[in-house]
């Protein structure tokens, strides 16, 4: 298979585990209803992407992964639930449909979003082969989405609307922000693959900076029908993003030396490194 | 020691884990002074209360237990912070201060709420001394937090506001939406001493249901200052409660018959039962 029909295959293993997911909430409740809405409106599956591509490069267990990778899907949809909300960002379109308190109402999409990221845990409590590793990854996993990994990033997100950032202190909030689940997709592979959580950093680290510049310029370059949301919206509340503190250009070659440092870091992955170098040259240039 | 010295060793030993959990959050952050701000405002700590006491009670770990039960009061501390959003409950006071919002804003309550329910993972998987029991706890744990639990129990909670509901209905919402976490409470106590996360149901569910008709008994009877919060709420706002329902008479002769079952589901502690059933009778007596 060459790297679009892997991606396609990952892509299509990941959505069908993810349906089976959704069909385990219980029924006759709304909130449930809300859960699969947002978490089976697609999207790019980037974070289980990562799980099962990392383990699979180790020749670890990809079932392993996936399992982990779906977890991690569903809070990153828990997060973007609430991001949405009125008090947060205030969005109605996601991936191409209404967010979930706009089809939902509030107090059932906060819900929701609860209901998503504490059914991360349950998901991989119910799924997972082995108790030891698995227990390895909800350690790390909750340090990452946690309040010293994407829910700090995005309390510090908040803080940058109102006084002007500097680019040190929007990489330290990326990091966090996007980064931290990222690093958790490759803890997922890695530990699928009997690796210490932290193995895969190298390459996760330099795909997380990369693609939230990435999110940046396509905030400004994109095409709105493409990319499901509204654009220009950073730009126009004057938020600090990378276009907006160095400039498109510069922007554009800090993205290229993030993309190169991830490439030279899948050395680790040895014989089997092609499929994660071509993910970090896709998410370069993707449209959406 | 008696009863209320017991008791009050235990709330002690409690709140200074609780101290020493929020001394660990991340510094400088605004959602981190926000989770231990709601965290550390004190209330009776029951859950945890449970968790140690039923692991003494059966001859286990009691730290393992205390561990368990941090994680369950950061938990049921995340959803009062949901709870009281103005999308929900719209509350501006929780045991006796400013809600979490009212003092930090929407926006960081609701990061607080998320940081806090994941936190409770994290301080699992960084105190636990046994990674298969704490396992095992966390399976149970989001099993009854989540959408199966008190998340879904919240849910129907929202849903009887629109439609009066009958009492079977009642209970339903009421043995997830506090039941629930009680019940994990339990699964504290018993997964320390070795035992089956259910060991210890057959006392946590009807702990649980009386509780919540005290608690629907409080709103009526209740001293408003005692209890730190706004009374005669679920009265004027015509939801259905025990007491709506059943009246007050009849609430309270369910009260204790619930309590009743409690005591007699004690036996399992043996000849260390006296601290459960007089826990269960303190609860019946509680004005607050």
């Amino acid at each position: 298979m060459n790297f679009s029909e892997k991606l396609k295959d990952y892509t299509t293993k990941i959505n069908k585990a993810l349906l089976l997911a959704a069909e385990q909430f219980p029924k006759n409740n709304i909130v449930s209803e809300a859960m699969a809405y947002s978490l089976l409106a697609g999207g790019k599956r980037i974070r289980p992407v990562i799980a099962v591509a990392v383990a699979e490069s180790l020749g670890g267990d990809v079932d392993e992964a996936l399992c982990y990778g779906c977890a991690l899907e569903m809070i990153h949809t828990y997060s973007l639930i609430h991001d949405d909300l009125p008090c947060m960002d205030n969005d109605t379109l996601r991936r191409g449909i209404p967010t979930c308190h706009v089809k939902y109402g509030e107090a059932y999409a906060l819900l929701a979003g609860d209901g998503l990221l504490t059914y991360a845990f349950e998901y991989i409590t119910k799924n997972a082969k082995d108790k030891a590793r698995a227990f390895d990854f909800m350690a790390y996993l909750s340090s990452m989405a946690g309040i010293g990994g994407m829910v700090g990033g995005q309390t510090d997100d908040i803080g940058a609307e109102k006084v002007k950032v500097g680019i040190d202190a929007l990489k330290s909030i990326h990091a966090r922000k996007t980064g931290a689940l990222i690093n958790a997709a490759g803890a997922a592979g890695a530990i699928a693959a009997g690796k210490d959580a932290s193995f895969a950093e190298g390459y996760t680290k330099s795909l997380g900076m990369a693609f939230q510049i990435k999110d940046d310029i396509l905030d400004v370059e994109g095409d709105a029908e493409k990319m499901g949301k509204t654009l220009m919206k950073d730009m126009n509340s004057e938020k600090s993003t990378f276009v907006t503190l160095l400039g498109l250009d510069e922007a554009k070659a800090q993205l290229d030396a993030e993309t190169k440092k991830a490439i030279e870091a899948c050395e680790i992955f040895g014989t089997r490194k092609d499929f994660c170098i071509s993910l970090a040259k896709a998410m370069l240039e993707r449209e959406n």
